[in-house]
This record gives C-alpha cells, structure tokens and sequence, in this order.
C-alpha cells in the first residue's frame, strides 16, 4: 500500500522528502472533522448517484467505525500515511474493502484539506469566545465589587488622575469584547464550504452543494471553486484576531507585573498563580503574567509568518499553503491556555486598597484645580499655566500641592480658600460623570452595559 | 512662543529632543478632522454652558478661518507648533485672541488625536473600498467578456484542469470582496467617538457625549474613558486588512508576471502600462506588477510593527502610539496607488486566447478519463492508478495522451472507443456544473451574485 | 515532590497555571547541555572549595548516570518536573542523596539555562553549517558539469540576456556563502559562558568563571552578570540567519518550480523528489521546492515573534524570555529538514539544456546590438533607442530580430552585413569577461574560488 | 526628452503608473553616490578604452559640476526623471551634450543602484557606530561615577538582589557592544561592489572591474554578476542590526520609564528632556523613552516587511527590490534621531541615590541567608527551603527578614547571632567578585575592558 497518487512514478518519494512532506504530524488533529467530512460526502455523493444506497451505507459504517477508533483513541497509523486523509482512506480500505476506493470520487486532497480546516475552525471560535468571556467575567466580577475603590490613573506611567479600580479594569473589558466581536465577524467567512471544489476547477458529479454545506454545519457553499481551494484569508485573520488578543492579554499582563512591584503594592497574587526562585528564596514571581506578555510577542509572529508564507503565491493550491495549521493550532492552544489562568489568578489575587489609595497623591487633582479657576471664568489654557506654576512651586518647597499655603496660590491667580475642596478625591472622580467617566454612576452604567454583553447582546 | 504645557518646567525642550518628539511632520494630515472636531467640540462646551454663545461663535468663527487656510493651503506652522492640535489652538488664539483659550476645556490631547484620527480612518475607509471595487469592476466585466476563454488551470503551477479565464478572474473578485467585508466590519469599531474621554478618567464638565459623538459622524461614544484614549485596535486591524488586501494583489500580480513571459505567453501587457530596461532595449517589464507583489511585504511590515510596538504596553495613552498614524497612511497611500493601476493595466492587458488554449495539453484530462472509468463502475482509486499508468505509458513512448492507441488503453483497462471523446476540453469544463464550478452556466450564475455584491448586496 | 523553590509559599501552583508554566515539554532537549553544565559546575565548585572532592565526585558520577539514562532514552520524567534543570536535580537526588542539593550553590536557573541553551546553539552551528555546505556542494558539482549549458537570463522573469547554467548556479552558492558566513560571526557572541551570574548579581562564591567557561568549550566568560542572564541577542540573531537563509532556499524553489513547469520545461525532479496529485493522475508536482517556500515565511515569523517578545522588557530576567527556545528549535528543525531534501532533488534532477538553449531567443541579444553600435562610434543611449526601433520593428513583422533583413537594419542606423554575428550566443557569453561576468573563463575562475570557500578558506 | 528606455514603446507610461513606478522621491538620497559611481564608472571605461582620454574628461567635468549642483542644492528635477540615475544622467546631457550619451556603456542601472546603496551605506555604517558609542560613552562616564551606587536589582520586576547602578549601566553598555560588533561585521558583506554586473550577466567591456571596486571604498568586487545584482541580503541584515539596536534602546528606555515613575522614584530626568501635558498641569513625562521604545516595535517591521518582500522572488532583478531603500533610510534616520537623545537625557538626568539605595529591603538578602546555611555545612537545597520559611515567617509576623528574632532563626535552622551580618548590604555586593559580578572590583575591571572597547581594540 502507498500513497493516493503513486500510479504515475517509477519509484518511491526519499525518505527525508517524506519526513518533510508528510503533514500527519499536525493534520492528525483533523481527524474527526475529516472522518466528518467524508461521511457527509458519501451522502452527497449517493444522491448525485455516483454511489449506490449499499455502497454509501457500506462507506459510512466503515468511517463510523473510523470515527469510534478515533474517539477511543485505537486508531493506529501507518507508516505509509502521508496525511489524515490518506489514513482514514487507507483504514476504511481495511474495514471494508473495494468500495473505500470509491469514496475520493470527484473530490480532491485541495477541496477536503480545506473542508477539515474550516470545520475545525468552527468548532473552535466557540471556544476561545468562551474563554474570552471568562476573563471578561472575572473582571465584571471584580468591576463590581471595586467601584468605590480608589487607583491612581497612569498617562505616560505618571500618576496623572484619579480613577476608581472598577473603571480601570472595566476599561480591559472593552477590549477583550473587541476580541469576541472581531471572532464573530470572522465566522461568517469560515463558514463556506470548499467541499465540492475538486482540485480546482470543481467537482464534474453533480453534487448538491449547498445541501452538503448545510449538511457539515457550514452557512453557505464559497462560490469559486479557485478560491475555494486557495482562500486562506480565514487563517490570516485568525490568527490576526488570536494575535490582539494576545497584545490585549499583554496590556493587563504589563499592568499586573507593575501592580504586583514592592514599589506599586497595589496587588498580591495568590500563591496558587505565583512561582518561586531556584536561588533566591524571597521570591514571589508574577511569571503567568509576564509568560502572557511574552507569547503575544510569538503569537504576533505566527501570523507575520503566515502572512509571509502567503504573500506572491500564484493562483490556486501550493503545497506552501500547508503551512496553515501548525500556527493556528499553536495560537489557539496559547490563548485557551492562558485566558482561564489570567481569570483565575485575577479572580484570586489580593487587592491592597490602602496603597492604591495612598498613591493618590494631590498633585494628581492639578487638573482639577485649573477646572476650579475656570469655573471662576478664567481660559483654559490660562488656568493651566497658572496651575502649572503652583506645581513648580510646590515642588520647589517640597510641599505637596495641598500643602501650598493660600497666599501662595493668591500671589499665583484667583483662589479663594475653596480651592482645598478640589482635592477631596473622590469629588474629583464623581464630576467625571459624562458618559464613558470614570464616576461611580458612570460606572455603573458601564457595568449594565457589559453585563448586556455578556448575555449576548 | 511656547508648548500647551510650559507652566511647571524650567527649560525649554532639547532641539534634538524636540525632533524626535514632534509630531507635525505627519499629523498635519489630519489638519481638518482637527478643526471640525474643535468646532464640535465648542459646541458641546457651549451646550454645557462652559462657553458662552459669543465665545462658541468667536471660537467657531475663528475655527471655520482656520479651515479655509488650510483648504487653500494658506495655512503657516510655526517652529514653535508640537503637533497639529498645537498649531490650530495657537493660530486660533492669533485669529480671535483670548477666547481661544477656553477651547481646550475638559479635553486633552489623548482624546483629541484619537478623535482626529479616527475621523480621518471614517473618511478613508470609503476611499478604500471605492478603489478596491474598481478593481473589482475590472474583474468582472474581463470576466463576462472571457466565459468561453479557455485557460489551463495550475496547481502546484502544474498543468491540472482546464477553466475558463472568466472562472480565474473571478476567483480574485471574491479575495477582493473579503476585503470590502472586512473594511466594513472594521467600520463599526472605528466609529467610537473618543471626545470627552479627557486625559483617561473622562471630562469633568456635563458634556453630552452621544450629541458630540453623532455630530461628528460617529456612531456612538466610546464606553469607556481609559479604553477611549488608549485602544488603537482600529488602527492594527486596518493594517491587518490594508496588508491582507496586498497579499491578494500579490497573488494577482504573480500571476500576471508569469502569464506576461515569453514562456507562458498568455498576457501582453499595454505599452501604457509597461516599462522598460536602461541597457536591454527589447525589455518589456511588469515593473507595476512586481512593485504591487513588493509592497505586499512592506504592508506586512506596517502591520507588524505596530502589533510589536502595542505589546506589553501598560493601560491609558502611552507616547508609543504616536507611531499609529504613519503606517496608516503609508498602507492607505500605497493601496490607493496600486489598486487603480492594477485595474488600469488589466483593463488594457492583451489577452492572448490562442496560446492560453493550446497550452491545454490532453494529460489535463487525466481526472476526466478516470471519471470516464468510474462511470463504467470502477472504484475512483483503481481508475486513478490505471489512468496514472497511462500517463506513465504515454509519457514513456513520447506520445500525448490522447495520442495512446486504443490497444495501449484496453490493455490498461475497460475502455472503449469513446475515450476519445473525453479530451474535448469544453465538454470537460461544463461538467464542472456545480455552485462555484468552472461550468460557463456556473460563471454565469456567479457572474450575477457578483454583480450584486459590487451593486451593494 | 516539589519544585525548587516552594519554601515560601503556602498552596501548590493551580494546576492550568502549572502547564502554561513548564518548560519541561520543550527544555528536555537541553538535556545533555545541562548535565553537562552540571558537571562543569560541581568541578567548579570543588576548586572553589564549595565542594569537597567526595562529594565532587559523588556528584559527577551521579550526573554521569542521569547522561547515560538521557543517552539511553532511559530517563523517566516525573510530573513534578517543572524544567529540565529541575528533572536533572530531582533523579540526581534520587541517584545520591544529600549531596544532591549542594549542587545548585551559588548558581541560578537564570544563568543555567542560558548557558545550556548557548551550549545547545554551539553544538547546533558546525550541523547547520554542514547542511549548508551540503546544498552548496550540489550546486557547485553541477556548475563544473554545465559550464557551456546554456540558459536564458532573466530580470522581471523577461528574458533579458543569455547565460550559462553554471552561473545561475553558482550565483545560488554565493548566497548560501553568506548564510555560512554570517553564522561563522555569530558564533563568538554565542561562545559567551554565563554560569557564575547567578541569578543577576554573579555568584557569591569564588568561582574562577574563565576556567569555567573553556571547559564547557566556550571563549569566555560573558562580562557583566546582568547582560548575562538576560541577553538573548544571540537568539534573535540566530533566528534571522535561519529566516534569511530561508529565504534564499525560498529563492532556489521559487526558480525550480518555475523551471519544471510545462512552460519553462527547463528542469525535471526525479520521481524521488515529486509527489502526485490524489485526484489528477498526470500530476507531478515540485511539492518540496514549494514547502521550502512556504517555510521561508514561517521562518520569517520566528524571528519576527522573537524581536516582538523581547521589545519593551525591562532588565534582567524576565519570564518571557523562555520564548526563546521553541522558535530557535523550530527554525534549525526545519533547515535541516530542508537543505539535504533540495540538495537531493538538485542532485538527482534532469536537467533540459534543449529546453534552455531553444528559449535564447534572438531579442536576448538586442543589448549586443547595441553594443555593436557602439564599437562603432555611436553613443551608447543613441544605441539602446535605435535598437529599441529595430525591436519595435521585428516585433511589428512577426520576424524575430534576427530576420530583419538588412535593409531594415540599415534605415535606422550604421549596421552593416555583420550585425547578423551579433546573434551567435556563444559569443555573446563570451564578451562577459570581467570579474564575475558569464563568460565560461569567468565562471571557471569563479569555480576554483567557491571551491576554495567551501575548503574553508 | 523622456526615460532611458522608450525606444521600443509606442505610448507613454499611464500617468498613475508613473507615480507608482517612480523612485525618485526617495533614491535622490543616493544623488552623490550616484555621481560618484559614475564618476569611477567613466574612469573605467576609459581604462577599457570604450571612452577616449577627452570624453571621459567631459564626462567627469560634467558629473562634477552635476555633483556641486546637489552639494548647493541648486540641481533641478525634471518631471521625467523617473529616477536618480535617469535624473544625473539627464542633467550630465544638458550639461556635456552628446558625449553623456556613452556614459551608460556596458552597465545598467541593476548594477549601478546596487552600487550606489552599497556606498550609501557604507557611508551611513560609520554614523551609526559613532552615535551607539556615543550612547555607549554616557552609560561608561555614568557607570565610573556611580561605582558605589547602590541599587535593588530586580528579577520578574521583583526586587531580587542588590546591585551597584554602575552595574547596571554597564549592562547596556555591552549590549550596544554588541550592536556595534554586528555592525562591523556586516560591513565586510556590504563592501562588494557590483558595478560592472551589468543588468545580470556582466558587462561586455572589458573592465577592470578589482580596480573599479577599490577606486569607490569598496573591499573587492562582487564575484557573480547574477548575485551582484540580486543580493539584498545587506538590507536585512542592516535592518536585522538596527531592530535589534531598537530593541536594545527599548529595554533601557522601558526602565527608564519605570525608574521615573513617583513608585519607584529613582531617577528625575531634566526639563530639557521631558513634556508635559495639554491638560494636566502637574505632568512631567518620559516621551522620549517612550518613542525610544514604541519605536523599536516599527523597525522590527521594517526588517520583516523587507524579508517578507523578499521571500519566494525568483532570481536576478525584479522591481520588487526597490523597496529596499525607505526601510533602510527610516530606520538610520530613527536611529540617529534617538540614540544622541537618549545620551543626551541620561548624561542630564538626575540620579536619587536615596530612593534607590531604600529601596533594598532585607529580603533581598534572602540568597546570602541561605549561602550562610551553606558555608555552614547544610546543602543549598536544604538552605534556601529553610530561608524560604523564614521569610514567610516574617511575612506573617509583618516583619522585614532582619527583623526576625533570633529564636525564630533558630527554631528554623543552625542559624546563631552573626545572621544579622548578612544583612549589610554593601558587604554581600562585595562577596560578588568573580568575573562580571557586581562587586566594586568586578565593576571596575569591567570598566576598564569597557574603555578598551570604547578605543577600539
């Protein structure tokens, strides 16, 4: 027994050309979607009346029996398998004779290859949306339970104002929500059935197509039988999606390993999400965070390479196209590896509510005092000249800005012994009240908005 | 002269520094999307009751002058102007003296440039996809024109199937039509309106940020002030398609480079779009070919770049993102370029029927003569090693295949003398009848659904 | 069971926690390195009189048994093994006892691994050089064997002026040269030894690190702690010799797949290095060549993925830094994969000189043509447009330029009965004397240099 | 007047095509190395005795005064120069008449651009040494000066071990070394020069093409004309050196930024090198690190963008190349824009030796606890589990490690009063002494090689 192909050539393929042809390495994790995919092609088939109803029933027992082998993990590959395809053919050849050789009929590797990788894809964007949406849940969770609780805000990594800790950890919940739409964006352009495509130019049966998209789960048959065997626009923006996502989990990763600083203290992981030294017994390692940043960086190279790979490939199917699988399998098994770790050390972590509320310290309400002298009608940009004085001689004194004494904000512009009041800092956060704010009421509207996310609004 | 932030230093910026750090150089281009968002933001300020009418319409008066200059290209920076936002308040001030000053109220800079920018994505986008569709069109209607032009279909750039050349042009239109999709997806995640996201913690004035975001063109505010200024999601999933839709022009332009040597022979490019050697006075080059296939790479670049310079940044506006906007344009200015030129030198291309047709060699319908041997109940595997061995035997006595004498044939299998009739190439492309095949009734139907794709279906 | 460093903490990690953390799946490839690193470390610590000399060598032989198990693919992980540096310790331990944990003294996993992992490029450079040098050789056989095969030139894939075949293949060696080169420059910033940097700081005990670094084959001690434990410039530069050199393969196929097309018809793969078609039984398809061009994209995004996840780190050690072995793995895996594959199917293909030879059409002369004007007097511009009208001319006839009658040579320019000499290919070739031209004595020459390159010089 | 090459075409090139195809915007950056090259050009020919001694006088006279047009600025583009070449060219002819017309004898611009960016770069390489040295003397003159500095030295941005500050500034030092190492490396592979590889198959005059190379700067000539005018691999590798040099000045820039934030308050940097903010008074911002290090994000897709663009080309020129030259002019002018920045911010920063030196808190003085154990007999292991306790004990008691009272040490281990020397910071850096270890001595022999290298050995 050979290959699917072997009647044209004199001799065998070199064995180290086999070792870097052979796909079975990775497309034996399409097993199921192409045991799938051809039980819906016999069917299809027997309808065309290229099969008879025996010899259909006769395939599809066969590749049931595939399937269970599969599922029981008894399936045993041959050394002669090339690809999955080539296996499960090869096995249903053994299960039931002559009639196995009737099943490739008028479909080719290039249509079946690219059936399996859609149906795979399918059965994971669900998946990783659930995944994303348990780390959005978590940080709803902890939203909810912190929107009183005071962070200093960070622009440039300079405390610039304050913000409340549920409106900072919201602000991670948008942009994984980016993440499930652009996911769900992206199904519909999975979800064309390349079954029936041939080899290139379509198949010469006459198969119903759309009946056996429809059949494998798909929303339509691609309309293109070129296309349909070459698009790989699918893999590009999976990976693409996969690849922000990781820049997203990165963001809070970057923000974490801060927080977790002796020199932040704003949170404590717990021990069941921290690591250790080999040599320095103190150590208490954010490593899950930090092994979080550093794959967005690999995932941003998975789809580099693949768009690479991709790019001046002529027309049609390229046997470079089968460099498709390996990154999507790696990008998927990294998020649904660390999305349910992220949640579960954030849903565990200490918050340390008195240092982060001890980092707020007055000079961060400087915009608020230039608000305070534009209530009493002086320009902006006049206001925050003058503020920006009062900062400078705060400094120089080595005062605090609420520390400066009324004559010196007097000598500096229009202040009234009010001007104290702008430094009660959780006023400050309650004028921030427009939509999108960072003031308790504004949050809350957030949370009811993302709680509607959730749900699947 | 100075900076919007002069008050609490003490020297002035560095030159080298303030080179580095400037932005005009490139946000000029978004001199416009400033000044209207500057308006609407007066207006907001007023409906606040932050300005007064006089001072919104002085404001507005003065910016409506700044518009004109800039529309006449009157407009004259200054040495002393950081960025454009710097330029326009300072030559607002000039215009309506200490009015100007109130402008900036309860705005910064973080949501003002991610306003401007994302205004300016909203005007590009149908710029975008106008010139994609013009390719499109150019497709299409090469494509009514050649449902009968026949054409070797390749994979592996093998000789495999024959198609139509209408089937291969429009497996083209529909990459370019994933394009326009996903331009549109992208929209929605554009059209967040940032303004009165403030610095990260919202404006601390009543703003209604719905009225402002609609009066902008936005659909909505965005729902959170930190996600507000900081997400620049849009700008990588723009790369992301700007670059995927350059691979899909490399993958036309490769194409055409092949078909336009003397060895393929298919294509003859129009002197009007052609170009020609310093020193080999018979060349004839696809230079605008090979440029489209280069920059391909250089958009995978810009795309890349930017995901790497996101990574592992902490929450809120960091001045990393200032490298958001020149990659866009660069993208944007690169597929405005190419896209109509593709459509131009396709639109005038030769076509060269006679060489596409005889580069048709009968091996070509090898998988037609299996077909023929399933129809005699063969099982599709054991009529594809007979016909292999065909191919081998033909190949060996130096004969094409539908040169094998009928003995050659019987002794191989069950065939008759109607073998001979599977090598009418036609009668082989319209047994390809299915949805997406190369059938002429198939093109025909695709024809119509891509009719109305372009229509706005 | 536990892990190196649980002292301090009070519950075991969570258990998706652990396997997004381990490094055992891949580091186990160090294996050896790290015994070996081990042994070098206990002598080290002997000498600094850490260590007696019992306990030296219980240690030693304990190490050596752990290097027969790995050796003899006897060794059994256990699932507490974090690393390969914890499995090591763990079975030393089980082998020796107490002693066990002295081994770890004064050293941390920050420079073990590092020095493990510069251990393993070190062994993996002379085996990539070698593949390398491999394909070279192949390239070089042929060239002394087609030094008059003559081929036509290309640019823009126009056929822009005649050459021979040893040439074009030596113009591949020079490439691959480079590739040798450059990772011949790497090596001295791989052959830095950081053991003895602790985990930052250096070790704390008087460890002569220079005698160390050479007994484990390096040059050197790496000179600051700090950059030892966290430089991985080695890795970024090791990936993007990989990816280049990828690239140049990718280079190599993109021509073999256009020589063996039916078209061009240049070249054949043997049997041994094609594959079929599972559909079409005519198909022979270059399959390797096009995975060698898929791959060089992928390779690309190695790279690229590695650059991203170093972007932004702050100093020292940093968890994401155990991205790094994976790519490094992956890219060496698939050279070796590659480069002894295309240095058999070069080797074992048949190459088509009538093919090649019948494609020198006569216009490939046109630039002699115009060099002929020249030897007579005429400026060289002058030259290229006159010829270019003559070009214009033929083309307009159907006539090749060659079978212009001299008439028409005549009208437009000082051509006499000779210019019919200018179309002897041969001749042509020969004219392109200098240095690196095609000339048969050039490429001889350039012959005995490659040779001498590949001696070592 | 027109291109170097209309002869053969009937139409002129399409308007848009013209842009698209035109490089003058960008390759007039190589204007004097295009003169210069043909000024050695002429000289060679005349050697070949193609040009009489009066025509190559001409000619030089003329590109000369062309070249004082370029120095003054006073050199006119002309609407058709399609490029540099095209435009010098031009120019020499308005300026010699017909005698400019046997300039381009025998060469092409394949060669001649080649030619040109080589020595571009060869000019550019000595730059971007000198500003990396001179980054690299600032962190040498800061590292002398803070030898006794004391810092906490962080691993996973926990506080790990103390280090002194010059330690750490030496760390960036080899880093660049490094960059500066590759850069010289690379030059070697720069220094062919391809002129006289005509357009791919060599020049057909006889031209001394070893005397042409040296006569331009360069080391010999490139030994395959098919390679000398395809070889790129010198723009990768350019653009490989400059990312990693980016990701180097991101790794400092990041921790500058984190070392200027109010938590850790290390280090103040001048107002010369810090902005404010628009809205935010009290702002004081790192942006130049942060450009430094967003920055490093673009340059690493510069690098792959050009890889990308190369992969899969097939042999000789194609149009796709041009896009070798923006990537490498963004990335000089980004890394000559940042590196004197970055000198000039650190060289005026100011240095809190206070916050740094308290931020050494006794825990990270764990490892020497558990090195005490060691010297006393007990194996590491076992010692850093017995520390490990007891910084948990303290933990939980809210006491720092050398708070924990005797009998608590002792209930933990063989501990006795002489613990609490361990605790002297100074005395465990000093215990660091061997080979690049952070004590004083160490430090200062690594000053000393640094300065060395600094020379130039």
């Amino acid at each position: 027994m050979t290959t699917l192909w072997g009647g044209r050539f004199s001799t065998k393929l070199n064995e180290q050309a086999w070792a870097l042809n052979t796909s079975l390495p990775f497309d034996r994790r399409l097993a199921l979607q192409d045991v799938r995919g051809s039980i819906a092609w016999a069917g299809a088939l027997q309808k065309a009346n290229v099969l008879t109803e025996t010899e259909c029933e006769q395939i599809v027992d066969g590749l049931q029996a595939v399937e269970k082998e599969f599922a029981e993990k008894a399936f045993v590959f041959a050394e002669s398998d090339e690809d999955i395809h080539t296996a499960v053919e090869r096995r249903l050849g053994e299960l039931i004779g002559a009639a196995a050789g009737k099943l490739h009929t008028g479909r080719s590797r290039n249509d079946q290859v690219a059936t399996d990788f859609r149906s795979w894809m399918l059965d994971s964007l669900p998946l990783l949306e659930d995944a994303i949406k348990g780390l959005q849940s978590v940080l709803l969770a902890l939203a909810e339970a912190h929107q009183t609780t005071l962070l200093p805000g960070y622009t440039h990594l300079q405390r610039a104002q304050p913000v409340t800790f549920a409106h900072w950890l919201l602000s991670h919940f948008w942009s994984l929500q980016r993440d499930r739409e652009r996911l769900q964006d992206l199904r519909a352009r999975v979800a064309l059935c390349p079954l029936g495509c041939g080899a290139l130019a379509g198949t010469a049966f006459p198969i119903d197509r759309a009946a056996l998209a429809q059949s494998l789960g798909f929303d339509m048959a691609s309309p293109n039988s070129i296309d349909g065997i070459s698009d790989r626009d699918f893999v590009a923006e999976y990976l693409f999606c996969c690849g922000l996502c990781g820049v997203h989990l990165s963001k809070i990763s970057e923000n974490i390993v801060l927080f977790t600083t002796a020199e932040f203290g704003f949170i404590e992981l717990s021990d069941a999400y921290s690591t250790g030294s080999s040599l320095m017994p103190q150590k208490k390692n954010p490593d899950l965070f930090e092994l979080a940043r550093g794959k967005a960086g690999t995932m941003i190279g998975l789809l580099t390479g693949f768009m690479a790979t991709l790019k001046g490939l002529p027309s049609t199917y390229d046997k470079d196209l089968q460099e498709d699988k390996v990154p999507v399998f790696q990008a998927t098994d990294t998020l649904l590896a660390i999305l349910p770790v992220l949640a579960g050390a954030l849903e565990t972590m200490n918050v340390n509510k008195e240092r982060m509320s001890a980092a707020i310290d007055a000079s961060m309400l400087a915009t608020d005092v230039a608000d305070y002298l534009v209530r009493k009608g002086m320009p902006f940009r006049e206001a925050h000249a003058v503020t920006g004085k009062a900062v400078r001689a705060a400094a120089e004194k080595g005062l605090s800005l609420d520390q400066l004494p009324l004559s010196e904000w007097q000598a500096l512009g229009p202040f009234e012994a009010d001007v104290q009041q702008v430094f009660e800092v959780l006023k400050s956060i309650e004028k921030r009240n427009a939509i999108g704010g960072t003031s308790p009421q504004s949050v809350k509207n957030q949370i009811r908005i993302a709680k509607l996310k959730i749900k699947g609004d």
